[in-house]
C-alpha cells in the first residue's frame, strides 16, 4: 500500500536528521536564543534581501496561526478568511480559543477575493460587531491553487485601505513557490504580508513553521506571545537546526519541486484518463473527479482521501506527494491509472 | 566553557536519533494515529501495570500543562500550586490565558502539601469566589525536591476529600524516579494522580512530554483540547518514535540515573568545600550556597545560574546536570569546586 | 419626531416604577437571594407548571447569552445559529470572546431549521474540527419571524438525536408570544428548551432578561459564571422587583400585546399602501419594502432604521412598535402611510 | 432586624425614581448615545475641571473592573493588585476569565504600596514570565482605608517610571471622598489615574458605575470592549438618568457624607465600649474587634458580618453604613454596644 494521503507520513530528510547527529552532544543556549536559529534566520532572510524582519521557529501549522493571530488581534477583532480555510474549519476552533472571530467569505478557487475583503469590511461597521482587523490566506491553498504576484498585490493594496493586517499562511509554501502558476518570492511576501509562514513540517523537517514577520510592531513582543501559547521550545535549537539544513544550499525548494513534478505526472496521467479536476493541478495536491469503480480499484493498492461527493457515481478524490516519495512509488500509481484506458 | 545551566542544552541521545533514521522514508498515519505512538504507549503502559490509561504525546512542558488544565477546569474553576510553581511565575500567563486562576499557596520546601491544599479550599467557598479544582505539582520540583509516596498519597487523600483532580507534572520526572530519596514508580503516580506527564525534553528527547492520564472523564475528548490548543502534531509519530527509544531497554531511567550521579559528585564536592545548601540535594538540580569570589572563580570556566542573593556576600547558585553531560565535564567542575579548600 | 427606532426607547412601564418605590428603603439580602426575585421566579414558575425550573435575572441580551452559552460549551464546542442571528453578527465576538465558534447557517425565514442544524452536525466529525454541542434560536427572529410548536418540537428532537443542548434567546418572547402566529406557551419553551430567556428590557422593564434553567446540569453551578462574567448584580432584587411586577396580573403579557397590536395597525396600512414585506408581519417588528420618496417624506416626521435595500429605487425598512407607544402617535403613521394612496 | 451587612440592601434614592418616573415615555437613544448619559457626563465632567475625560457608565463593579482590565492588558500582561483586592478574591476568575493574571502583592492597610508595585515589576523580567502593565488600585479600600493624595502621587509615580497604567476602582468613592482621612478631588483621580470608576451601586443608584477614562488610548474603543463583554446597555439612558441625579446639586456627596456620618457615630460607640480596630474607621466600613458574647448579644437585633476571627473569645465583625440608613437605625445599634460597659 502506497499512500497518497499527505505530506506528513514521513520522517524528515535524511541531511537533518545528519546535522541533528553532528551536534548531538553539542550544548545550546535554550529558547531559540541559539546560534543555529540565528544561522537559520539569517539563511532565510538572505533569500528576501534587506528587509528587516523577525523569524521565529514554532512546532506546527495550528500553533503558529493562533500565536500570529493573537499577536495581531485585540478582543473585538476579527480575521476575514475563506470558509474552508484552515483556521476556520480545521483548528477545533483554536483562533476562537483565543477568543477571536472568523469571519468566513466565500473566496473563489480556493482564493481570497479583494471583493470578499471589502465586504466584510463594509458590512461591519459599529461597535456592535467585531472589527475586522486582520486578513488571513494561505498559500498553496486547501485545494492546492496559488496566489499570483498580481492577487497577493490587489489584497495588500485593499488591506492598506482598510487598515488590516496581512497574514499568509505557508504550511505548503515550498510547493507554492515550486508551482509552475506562481511568481512570487520569499521577497516579496516580506514586502507584501505582514507575516507568513515558511512550513517546514509538510517539506523535509521532522516539524517546524518558520514564522516571518515583517510588521515592527507585531515584532515586538512576539516571544511573549509564543511562551503564552506554550510555543516557545525550551530546545528552540532543535528547529533552528532543521530550517538551517532546508536553507543551505536551497534543499527546501529542491524538495518542493520534487513533490510538484510527482504531482504533475499522476495529474498527466489523469488528463490522459480524462479525469476532470476540482480545480487546476499545479502544486502537490491535485483534486480529480473519479468514477467511483476506478476509485474501488485504485484503493486496493493505493490509500489518498475522498474529498467529497461529485455526483452519484464521482467522488473528488486528493493526491498528496511529498518530498520523500520515490519515482516508483508515483509510477506504480500513474500506471493504475492509465490502466482505465 | 562546559554549561550548567540546564538540562536542555543538547540535541538528543544517539538511539533515538537512530531510530528515526531507521524510519526515514516510512509512512505514517497522522496526527499521533501511528504504530510508534501505540508502541511507545504500549512499553510505557508496560511499567505501569494493568490500568487504563491513555497516553498522549505532546510538544513541550508549558503545552502539556495549558492542555491538561483546560480538560480540567470549567471557566470559574482554579488550580492550586506552589508560589514558585512553573505555570504560577514562569509560563508567562499560559493558565490565564485558558481563563483560570492559579491559586497560590506557600508550599514546603518546593513542595505543595496537603495544609496547603486544605487552606485554599477551605478560604474559597461560595459562587463570589473562584472554585477550587484541580492540584498541580511537579516533581523534581522547581528547586530539585522529590515526593515520597507518603507525601504523594497525602495529597491524594485531601484530593479525594474535596473532590480535587490531581496532576503532576513531570517535566523532570526521570531525575525524581531515580533520586535517592524517591520511592515512587511509575505504577505508583498512575494510581495517585488523574494525568501526570513523563518529560523527554530534558531526558534525553529532541523534545517531547508523555501525558499519562488514568482519569477516565478526562481521557474522553484530549484530542479535542490538544487541537485547540495547537498541540495535535500532524507527525505525531515523530514523538512516538522518541518514547519508544526512551522507554524500550530501560534507557529513559539509565539517563535520568546518569545525570543524577553526576550531580551527587558536584555535591560531595561542594559538601567539602562547606556550602551549604537551598534544599537537601537529590536530584540533577542542586543549589548550593556559595560566597562570590568563588563564583566569579568558576564563572570563567563554567556556566550556571545564579538562583537568588543569600546574603551580602554569598548566592545561591544552581547546577544542572543532564543524560549527555560527561564524566570529565563534571570532573573539571568538582576539581574547580575543590580547590578552595 | 416620532420613533420607530427600536423597542427600548422608554424608560419603564409606571407599575415598575412604583412597585420600585414602594420598597425604596427596604433592606433586600444582595446579590439575587432576596425575596423580590424569590417571589418574581415563583410568578413565572407558575406559568411554566410543575417543572422544576431555576430562574436567574441578568441585566441584558448579549450577558445572558454569553452567560448561557459558556455554561453550555466546553472550549471545543461550538454553537449553531443562523447567519443573521444576534450572536453571530451582533455581539462584537463575545461568544467567541468565551472561546467558542458559532457555526452559522443560511436558516429560513430567519428561522435555524431541522436541516441547518443536520448539515452543521454532519460535516464535524472529527477532533480537527469544533464539535457542535448547543443550538441557539431568537423568539422572536431578527426579523420578527415566530417559531410554531412543531417547528420548535423538530429542532427539539434534531438536538435530542445528536445530543445538543438547545439555547432560545427570548429578547423578544413577549412579542412572539402574543403573535397570532404562535401557539408556543412558556410551558412548551420549559419542556422543549434547556434554558430560554424572557427579555425585559424590550417589554416595559428598566431592564432585565429572566434566564430560566431546565436542564439540570446547567443548573447546578450557573450563579459561578454569572459572577465569572460580571452578570452577578450586588442589587439583584431591583430586577427582581421588575419581573415580580411583570408577572403579577399578566402585565408582561398585556405589553406586548399592546405593541403587537399597533404593529398590526402599521401593517394594514402598508398592506393598503401596496408595501411587499420582507417576512410576513406577525409580531412587532415588521420590514416593509418602500420607495424611496415615500421613505424620504416618512422620515420627516417619524424616525425608523433602513434595514438594507431591495432594488435601486426601494428599500427594506423597519417599524418597531413598544409597549410605551400611545395609540395616537401610530395613528398619525398610519394616516402618514394612507396618504400615499 | 436592622442590616449592617452592607450599603447595596435599598433600592435607590427617591430622587432617582423620580428622574425615571418624569421621563418614563420619553424616547431615547439606544445604547448610551442619549441626552441623560450626555448630561450625567457633563456633570461628573464640571467637577474634573477641563481634562478631556471619557465617561461610560456600566451596571456594576466586576463588569467594570473585567471591561476596563481587558482594555488595558494584551494576553499576556498582568495586573499589579493587593492579596485581598476584590479583583484577586471576590470576582470569580473574572479577569483570568479575561486571560489575565493578578499578580497580588501583600499590600499595608488595606492598600497597595509603591514598594509593592516595584517589586512585582523587578520579579518579571523576560518572556518566561507575565509582564506587569497595570496596577488595580481602590478607595476606599477592602478593609475602608482610604487613599491620600501623596499615596497616589507616589503610585502615580512608580507607574510612569515602569510604564504601567493606573486604574482605581471606586465602587465605593463616595465614601473615600467623604471621609476625614481624604485629601483627593474627583479631579485629582483624573489627573493620577488613566481610569477610575465612580460608584453609583452603592451610593443610591438602582445600579450602575461611571468609569471616567483619561488616557485616550484607552478611550479610544472602549466602548467595542463594553459590548464584547456584554455590558453596553440597549437603554443606557437608564444609567445616565441616575447619574444625571446623583451629580446635579452634590446629591452623590451628600449621600457618602450621611453615611460616613452614621458610621462615625457608630466607631465612637465601639471606642467607648473599648473594642479596638482592625485598622482606623474613616470611612462607611468600621472593622471592630469584638467578644463572642457580645457579638452574639448584637445579632438578635442586628445582621452584620463576621469578617475573620481575631482569638479564641474575639472576632473582627463589619457595620457598612448606607446613604439610606436613618439615624434612629443607628441609635439602636449605638445603644446596644454601649450597653455593654
Amino acid at each position: 500500500m502506497i499512500s497518497f494521503m499527505n505530506d506528513y507520513s514521513e520522517c524528515a530528510h535524511p541531511l537533518i536528521l545528519k546535522n541533528l547527529a553532528e551536534h548531538c552532544y553539542e550544548q545550546n543556549e535554550g529558547y531559540g536564543m541559539d546560534r543555529h536559529c540565528k544561522a537559520a534566520s539569517d539563511l532565510i532572510r538572505s533569500y528576501i534581501g534587506n528587509v528587516e524582519v523577525d523569524i521565529h521557529f514554532l512546532n506546527g501549522g495550528t500553533q503558529a496561526n493562533l500565536t500570529v493571530l493573537s499577536a495581531m488581534l485585540r478582543p473585538f477583532d476579527a480575521v476575514i478568511a475563506t470558509e474552508r480555510s484552515h483556521i476556520n474549519t480545521h483548528e477545533t476552533g483554536a483562533i476562537e480559543g483565543c477568543g477571536h472571530k472568523v469571519l468566513s467569505m466565500p473566496g473563489e478557487d480556493g482564493k481570497l477575493t479583494r471583493e470578499d475583503i471589502r465586504e466584510a469590511v463594509q458590512f461591519h461597521t459599529t461597535e456592535h460587531m467585531v472589527h475586522p482587523a486582520a486578513v488571513y490566506i494561505s498559500d498553496t491553498t486547501e485545494i492546492g491553487s496559488v496566489y499570483t504576484k498580481q492577487e497577493l498585490t490587489a489584497i495588500r493594496e485593499v488591506c492598506n485601505e482598510y487598515g488590516l493586517l496581512l497574514f499568509l499562511d505557508g504550511a505548503r509554501l515550498g510547493s507554492a513557490l515550486a508551482s509552475s502558476a506562481n511568481d512570487l518570492t520569499l521577497r516579496d511576501l516580506a514586502w507584501l504580508t505582514d507575516v507568513f509562514t515558511i512550513g517546514g513540517t509538510k517539506n523535509g523537517a521532522l516539524a517546524g513553521e518558520a514564522v516571518v514577520i515583517s510588521n515592527s510592531l507585531i515584532q515586538k513582543d512576539f516571544r511573549f506571545y509564543m511562551k503564552h501559547h506554550g510555543a516557545l521550545n525550551a530546545k528552540g535549537f532543535i528547529l533552528g537546526m532543521q530550517f538551517e539544513t532546508l536553507f543551505r544550499d536551497r534543499l527546501y525548494f529542491q524538495l518542493a519541486e520534487h513533490a510538484n513534478e510527482l504531482a504533475e505526472q499522476i495529474k498527466d496521467a489523469c488528463v490522459s484518463a480524462g479525469f476532470p479536476f476540482l480545480t487546476r493541478p499545479v502544486s502537490n495536491q491535485i483534486f480529480p473527479v473519479v468514477d467511483n469503480e476506478t476509485i474501488k480499484r485504485l484503493q486496493k493498492d493505493f490509500a489518498f482521501e475522498i474529498w467529497e461527493p461529485a455526483d452519484d457515481s464521482h467522488q473528488i478524490i486528493r493526491f498528496v506527494t511529498s518530498w520523500a516519495m520515490r519515482e516508483e512509488q508515483v509510477q506504480k500509481l500513474v500506471e493504475a491509472i492509465r490502466r482505465k484506458n
